[in-house]
């Protein structure tokens, strides 16, 4: 059965992003369960804690640790950015196990193109190791922020040692709040079914674009999961949710999707299946979240793309789409433009080669037929603008006619506030 | 030798980029030949007319017929998107057998998309061929504008009907206005050595990006060259010209390159090397013409990748670093943020797998050192700031350190006016 047939996701069509509906239908309980929008389903067997250490700013949660009481399972996917921060390439050292027991995450500075950043990441995992009594490499570390700046380490380690020393039972919500860099807000929701909670979050505001080269996630649950599986499950869900949307098709240096299992509730097979379902659900609301959230973006777009010939190809075309800088400001514009679809579902890839039969396209907006066997639709193009311009979520559904291959993009549109935030950033 | 060891251009740092100054070392006259502004070099055998036909506004040139006196070789690059207009695919028919004769451009409509586009295409062709005598299949066409709107017509064979009857000799000023769309301005230049005459013209504006998914651009020149060295010739200067241009990284569905040779002149193995490095002066001008002229653009970019694996491999770490929004912001706002430059470079590719060792990595921006042995180079951000605000051209150079691969790339920034522009286009 794939894996998103039992979530059952509502993207709010205007408004508020948190009024969205996420349910999956619980194989053990039989029944819908809902996402929460807050961190009230802890896992058991954790405790965190955050703190301002004042990294850059002197009264923002800029640190915070969480740590398992005991080892577990661990699964982890890290940015593909070539100029990886150190931090990423220490994680992928220290999950080579595949068990960890803690996460320290640094924001407002991505410790990164600094003659010491190596060193001070280690240092800091070390401190951690130290206060837990566990192996340096049980540890993963997160940094977020500003390149090229060397982290003051004296308040690091004040900060870490701060947040050590007060940890509480749970994932309090301040971690949520540490982890952020120009984010808007906290991103987190939790999960409950058959005994066992999945609490996530994540942060992520601009060079978002797939191979998970994205943003900072975290989800931590309480069910044993072995290993390769949870790596597996991890993957497959990150597949169709991080690592189909797209803000800018920047990617980051820095960014890191862990999850760790405390391992305090057996596993059953029904908790399995429910639990994957449940990741499927989870990733899908934060990664939804991050492009409702992304820089100046004002609406959300999602890409549908069906009849290719391959299911790669669907994907790499749903890419173009959410990733065209054309597309994307016809969206801010609430221009209908579907010629800009037309081009950019044709643009050369990997997976594409022979040309495109137009007689056979079919491209909607918000389910309105623009084109169809080779001709424009005739439609009132102002009636349709006036139609997006009510909308948050602008749905674009292009029919290939090609063969079985479908998959579905988010991305985001293109506005003077993107340029203008990131015209701004740091000097 | 390579080709452009003997094209010197110099790109303006301000003002106004018609200044650049573009000289070939003419091999034949032992001396440097310079590259015109204008149509003045006109090659010899061919006449032209270009007509207000009124296809989508009553008052511009909008329709322009080129005619050799006799068929000759013609070479031609094409779109590679999947997309490609029916003109697109009408001419690289007419082109499998390496000759042409004329040339017809109708522009405010992109025929594309639309149920007779093919038809109405072929019936244009026909009506060129028509009136000279010549086989339908000598006739190359292109179309630029709007998607999706049919053709009109009686309006379109009126004014083909009015250019052929208004037939000029050489190629006259006016050809170069009918090609265009939203350009600020015509792009020409011309240039004469050893006897050869080559004059060219472009058009391009949005939607530029390597892949020949660009533009319009006609070169003509009266030297007989061979059809297959024709089209070696125009792949290999467009390679390092055209090719190497991005403005947004959308590849449109119509855009063309093709060199007509009139045959006028005999060739000699001197003219034939001269024609070369002419070809590559003047594509280099008209491309560099087209990332100036581009949607929104303020400043252009000139990414410099030196020491990396191999030649592929910096071609496409120059091509990340003009295409990323984060980068081009960043120039738009006069930001000296080389982290973002070290984002770029590290973006995953085709070409690159392994993980890029900062401490080899050089990044300077306008000749200035930012980064370096692994840091930052402390310096005077706001001098460097006011420095960018200066200059229209701002130069990006990375040492990767990982073996002898060189590339160049241009780019522009993303501005307020790319957003405006592109968001009221059509509807």
């Amino acid at each position: 059965m794939p894996l998103f047939e039992r979530v059952l996701v509502e993207v709010p069509q205007d408004g508020d992003p948190d009024t969205t509906s996420y349910q999956i239908e619980s194989v053990t309980e039989g029944r819908p369960v809902a996402l929460q929008r807050d961190l009230s389903c802890q896992p058991q067997g954790l405790r965190s804690a955050a703190v301002k250490a004042g990294i850059k700013y002197p009264d923002v949660y800029d640190t915070c640790v969480v740590v398992m009481d005991k080892p577990g399972a661990a699964a982890g996917i890290f940015t593909r950015n070539r100029s990886a921060a150190p931090a990423v390439l220490i994680d992928r050292e220290h999950l080579a196990d595949g068990r960890a027991q803690a996460l320290v995450v640094l924001s407002k500075n991505a410790n990164a193109f600094t003659p010491t950043d190596r060193d001070d990441a280690l240092r800091v995992c070390g401190l951690v190791a130290g206060h837990i009594g566990a192996p340096v490499s049980d540890v993963m570390i997160s940094c977020t922020g500003v390149i090229g700046v060397k982290l003051p380490m004296p308040v690091v380690e004040a900060g870490v040692t701060k947040a050590l020393a007060s940890l509480q039972p749970g994932l309090v919500p301040e971690t949520a709040q540490a982890i952020l860099t120009t984010d808007k807000g906290p991103k987190v929701c939790s999960m409950r079914f058959g005994g066992v909670n999945v609490a996530a979050m994540a942060k992520g505001a601009g060079m978002i674009e797939p191979n998970m080269a994205t943003m900072l996630v975290y989800f931590f649950t309480d069910l044993a999961v072995e290993q390769a599986e949870l790596q597996r499950m991890l993957v497959r869900a990150a597949d169709k949710t991080f690592n189909s949307i797209s803000v800018d098709s920047d990617t980051s240096t820095s960014d890191s999707l862990i999850l760790f299992s405390t391992g305090a509730v057996p596993a059953t097979p029904e908790r399995l299946r429910d639990f994957e379902a449940a990741l499927a659900a989870m990733m899908l609301k934060l990664a939804v979240d991050v492009v409702y959230g992304a820089e100046g973006a004002t609406k959300l777009i999602e890409a549908r793309v069906n009849g290719a010939v391959s299911t790669q190809s669907a994907r790499e075309v749903a890419r173009m789409i959410v990733n065209s800088p054309l597309v994307k400001t016809a969206v801010f514009g609430c221009d209908p433009n579907w010629g800009r679809i037309a081009m950019a579902i044709g643009k050369p890839g990997q997976q594409q080669t022979s040309t495109i039969d137009v007689r056979r396209v079919v491209i909607r907006m918000n389910g309105v037929t623009l084109f169809a066997k080779g001709e424009a639709v005739p439609l009132q193009l102002k009636e349709l603008s006036a139609d997006m311009r009510a909308r948050k979520k602008i749905d674009i559904e292009v029919e290939l006619g090609e063969g079985d291959g479908s998959w579905t993009a988010w991305g985001c549109d293109l506005s003077y506030d993107y340029v203008k935030e990131n015209a701004d950033y740091t000097s």
